[in-house]
């Protein structure tokens, strides 16, 4: 059976190694949530599917339960989900986990890819009801929840198992050694190589895109031989609990244990993570959160392997531009788009304080300030298509971080509350967008998570660069863009972002924002800078995920 | 220059990269010492050129030398050599090597390797007086001396340049991403993906093979595009102070700065790695040398990544044999080798009991471990053959340890000590062996580092596995070697190694030793074990020590 699972996912798998390798543009999974590609039905089956939870349990048929937790809310609905999961017995779960493993480390790389891509396969055919879930406890607008907690994420997963393949597959299984001894006869051994997992492997979830960031840690672990366990935040536990259950049944439906793949959720205010991390057999931790639990996590689970995605500010340096309408309604989107909850939302944007060249024109610094504050605030003035962009706001801290936001300076645009259509009780809330001087570091050298950005006057480009450098190397960053008519400057600006360790986009004046990151092209985080350790996805992400464990001996 | 390089060693490189997969049998670095081969003057040369080093100061033309230092003794002189090194103002010498990062960084994977291999090709030249300065602080014997400090160290660095070459050029430096828009012209963006180095990669030397364990790392890093601080141990600094001197003349000769690659050189007592290791500018650390040591490098070193090998305890499975006489000779040969100096080497020996199978004989516990040590005794019965195995003792805590070990059992096989032919004052100690049953844990579950090996009493086979394992586990191992007829037996123990995370070498009774690990096929450690956090070499090893950082615009 799982052998067939890897032909029959083969060219997938063959695809994806090359774009890898070539990072242009691809994708396995169709973004568009379209009848025509999904279903007629897919989009009712998948809502009834979504409400069908509602006030039920969820079952998980793993073993090691004790009662039940959950306690999610809507932020659309402004309600609870009422959904209740199995609470796990870890000391009965994790020996479970660990007899699964023989069998799947047994099956060798092929087949556990097989079984990777028909999970994904599976996961794909329900992103219509992934996608009611993940916006309903995200709060992403219904196009997000589809495409990033969908497609997008199964790409990303998908990329991480054709990494980790590729490194699997980077050592033959066996080989003949064979050295030659003068006019005696060679030696000759015969040698193999195993692939060998590292353990449990601890998947600890955020509470704004739970699968996109969740799944290449899932499914790199995985492949490589791993067990995993999946700690979803308590705010958005359902996704994650949908993706465990297909895991399991593809699983068990491969003729593998279901116990390679489990559930541990918990309340807001059980301390799970760190007591999970903190178990001596897990050998690996994904996790997508604050700094202050990811330096926690990389400076105690010193047992495991620690892959980290936390705070950031992303910077964005306004030297010049060529059509600069065009770029401020870029960045009013940027702005708006799931209203600044992605870790990839621009916060800090640097305009030299002397203004700008925008085509023929020069436009003062409060001009270009105006543009941008002007920018979203006609974008987002049709509340219908207001909240199709915004989403709504996670949780509450979020929507006292909006609030305390203004009085962190002369506010150019404030943020303000919006009647959803269709969820009268949804928490949406614009963006507020405040002015700030170069000297305002104190403000804006830390991440303000949420519809919040800084428009920050500097002396010139060159101290623009060196701010947005001095931010990313000092509290790290996941994304930095810069619009310069200039190529000097451009050339600059790439050279300070490489240095200081941020991916780069410039000139984004279409349809390709600074918050998106493509899978299988664009690489999200570096690792090379304090919002990250790791990225998504490239070698050092999977390599240390499994360990390569010789035996030899002589051969005729 | 540099592209020049790369073109001429381009077949070597190509050869690397397939056999790294094949890990089959290469080597590029021919292991004889034969004139034929390195030329006829070669070994009188470089005899010669050790010799000019005694009692000279040896310069090496890198800024920020503040006086000097070097106590290196010769184990086979048993006198000090009277080198001094610069000693390093490290305050000066890190921005130097940190000011010629980014030309090397510019120049690409490329010519990195080009340069990276024109420095192995120079060692190889120069492989007879590496040997003269390897022999004469590590106290290996001249073959040893010669082959692992030369050509195999050579091949091992070489296979850390054609992996992390291979990371390097897993992903395209730049790329098309073009998106479809349905009817509307698709997004076409231009991605560049710059390779950038982590920072200053620091070499912890050992003082038993500084060339053989320093390459990997030292090339590992250079060839990513980061700078190389060295520090040897201080007994064994002339290696790797040759080593940092032919990088040095490599680089300028190839019109890079030579301070990518510098010495630190300490004297014993000075307390230098610990402080290289805490610099801020250090992001990458490899070190060999004690638990303790490395232990505190993982602790402290946290914002490096930290590469470590250090102790374990290295065991044999003796459950049956078809040819115990060929067995025992085997076993004998590899506790003799450099008198059990190597990380490699066996300690503690597991047999049954109740005896064994050998052949269509029953061997008593007694007549094994007695075999054993007769096989050893008569192998050194000669003592100018056993020097030439045998090497000298690298230090007097070796020593020491040694006289003690007689004392923690019954004597099997006394320790003795033997007047070097040549030179009258080396140190040369034969092995000592010593009877001890599986209780005794106390004794053998921890490494006795030097010529001292354990036969150690089990109920059977099972038990003895389950210790093997158990020693791993716990203590960590570089090698694990079982000795069986019966292939149910052997398909156990290699499950066991394979789980404890061990290389396992299966009834080595010809001309293979499970001491030796030989580049481009056998993993010297694994990672999956206490005695290493990391394996020489493989893609983990190698795929952290940089990141790619990627530029994005649209373009037309």
């Amino acid at each position: 059976m799982s052998e067939n699972l890897f032909e029959r996912h083969r060219a997938t798998l063959d695809k994806a190694l090359q774009v890898i390798h070539d990072r242009s543009y691809w994708s396995a999974y169709p973004e568009m949530p379209s009848g025509k590609i999904y279903g007629e039905t897919a989009n009712d089956d998948g809502k009834a599917a979504f409400e069908g939870y509602l006030n039920h349990s969820f079952a998980i048929d793993q073993p090691g339960s004790i009662g039940e937790v959950g306690q999610e809310e809507s932020p659309f609905l402004g309600e609870p989900l009422g959904i209740r999961y199995p609470k796990a017995d870890i000391d009965i779960l994790i020996p479970a986990m660990q007899a699964a493993m023989p069998a799947w480390v047994k099956a060798g790389p092929d087949a556990r890819a097989g079984a990777c891509l028909e999970i994904l396969h599976r996961l794909n055919k329900r992103s219509y009801e992934m996608a009611y879930t993940v916006m309903q406890t995200t709060g992403q607008a219904f196009m997000m929840a589809f495409q990033a907690g969908g497609p997008h994420a199964q790409d990303r997963g998908l990329e991480a198992v054709a990494y980790a393949y590729r490194e699997m597959t980077a050592t033959a299984p066996s080989g003949l050694w064979e050295k030659p001894q003068g006019k005696n006869p060679p030696l000759k051994m015969l040698k193999k190589f195993n692939i060998m997992p590292r353990g449990i492997g601890l998947v600890i979830g955020c509470c704004t895109f739970p699968t996109w960031n969740g799944y290449p840690g899932l499914f790199a672990s995985l492949v490589t031989g791993n067990a995993v366990l999946v700690k979803p935040h308590p705010g958005a536990i359902l996704p994650l609990a949908l993706t465990v259950r297909i895991c399991r049944e593809v699983l068990a439906e491969a003729g593998f244990d279901p116990n390679l793949v489990a559930l541990a959720a918990n309340d807001p205010g059980q301390h799970l993570a760190s007591v999970l991390a903190m178990r001596p057999e897990v050998k690996i931790i994904d996790f997508t959160g604050s700094t202050a639990n990811g330096d926690w996590l990389e400076n105690n689970a010193r047992h495991a392997q620690v892959y980290t995605e936390k705070a950031g500010v992303n910077t964005i340096v306004i030297d010049s531009a060529d059509d600069f309408k065009a770029a401020a309604r870029n960045i009013a989107f940027s702005l708006s788009l799931y209203s600044g909850q992605m870790c990839t939302a621009p916060q800090d944007i640097f305009v030299p304080r002397g203004g700008i060249q925008a085509g023929d024109q020069h436009l003062s610094f409060d001009e270009v300030a105006t543009a941008i504050a002007t920018g979203v605030s006609k974008f987002l003035s049709d509340p219908a298509r207001a909240v199709e962009v915004l989403g709504a706001i996670q949780n509450e801290s979020v929507q006292r971080r909006v609030e305390a936001a203004h009085d962190l300076g002369e506010v150019l645009l404030a943020s303000q509350a919006i009647t959803h259509p269709q969820f009268p009780k949804a928490r949406v809330r614009t963006p507020v967008i405040v002015k700030l001087d170069a000297k305002d570091e104190k403000v804006y050298m830390h991440e303000h998570f949420g519809p919040i950005a800084f428009i920050i006057a500097t002396d010139d480009t060159e101290h623009s660069i060196a701010l947005a450098a001095k931010a990313t190397r000092e509290q790290g960053a996941l994304t930095c863009s810069v619009y310069s008519s200039d190529e000097a400057v451009l050339t600059r600006m790439e050279e300070a972002a490489a240095e200081a360790g941020v991916a780069l986009s410039v000139n984004l004046t279409g349809g390709v924002f600074v918050n998106q990151s493509a899978a299988f092209s664009d690489f999200h985080a570096t690792g090379a800078n304090p919002a990250a350790n790791a990225t998504l996805t490239d070698s050092a992400f999977v390599a240390s995920r499994f360990r390569v464990i010789q035996s030899r001996r002589h051969t005729d």
